[in-house]
């Protein structure tokens, strides 16, 4: 536990340093663990024209899994994460914070392992679930991403 | 063309009192009209762990048009636009401000009008494409839009 703590830890510090926007959104990390990752977003200061989360807030929260979930679940060393495709549908308004989660499997992490040593590149598809504070789904997103060789 | 200014003006004060987010980013409208909407953002303060502009930045320029086009389209006084679903493919990474355009023809705006005067709902699409400072195009986007009644 003490490990996935630092993990969290880093890869918050990484959203400061890397990706400002979503650290000013308030986006952070709540688990990131091989195959498994879970952002949340806070509602204040993100809302839209109707008060409530605004769409390309509850976007950030979920494709921001990707990056977190390659970290935790390739060798950061050797790969770094972009993200190709993502589409997000909405389902309900959200008035809350909101947390994205998704997870890969196993089979899906080693053969996206395999791909990409063996062509210096490799997809991995992510499905996440976006809940508000009450449970409630507020949006699914369906995330294509790519690992890349660091220089390729 | 003093109209459309005035208008353009009017939708940029509005990103700024109803969606901060999208303004914190510089998200601003450069032309709305009927049928006609662009957006742009910048680069600086916007950008992703590999430099160039962010998803989710890219995601909300394109986003974004969608409230315009509905306020410039069709009666704002009768109806409010939500976004149903969105999908975006990145295709080139961005390292400069980004325009994103779409336009909506006048049989979409048409039949979009006589299904919201029926039903008091109407379901909208827009193809957006943005591009970089080189015209390069840096992302398409896909998006359903719905215009809903004021107090449904």
């Amino acid at each position: 536990m003490g490990t996935e703590d630092e993990t969290v830890s880093m890869m918050n510090a990484g959203i400061e340093r890397m990706v400002p926007i979503a650290h000013q959104m308030g986006v952070r990390f709540v688990e990131v663990a091989r195959g498994n990752v879970t952002a949340e977003v806070p509602a204040e200061g993100n809302t839209n024209h109707v008060g409530t989360v605004y769409a390309g807030v509850l976007f950030t929260v979920a494709e921001i899994l990707g990056g977190a979930m390659a970290m935790a679940s390739f060798d950061p060393a050797r790969y770094y994460p972009i993200v190709k495709d993502l589409q997000i549908k909405f389902r309900r308004p959200a008035a809350t914070a909101v947390r994205a989660t998704t997870t890969l499997g196993e089979d899906a992490i080693a053969k996206a392992a395999a791909d990409a040593e063996r062509d210096g590149k490799a997809d991995f598809v992510l499905d996440a679930e976006l809940t508000d504070a009450a449970g409630t789904v507020v949006a699914t997103s369906h995330g294509i991403y790519q690992l890349r060789a660091h220089g390729n």
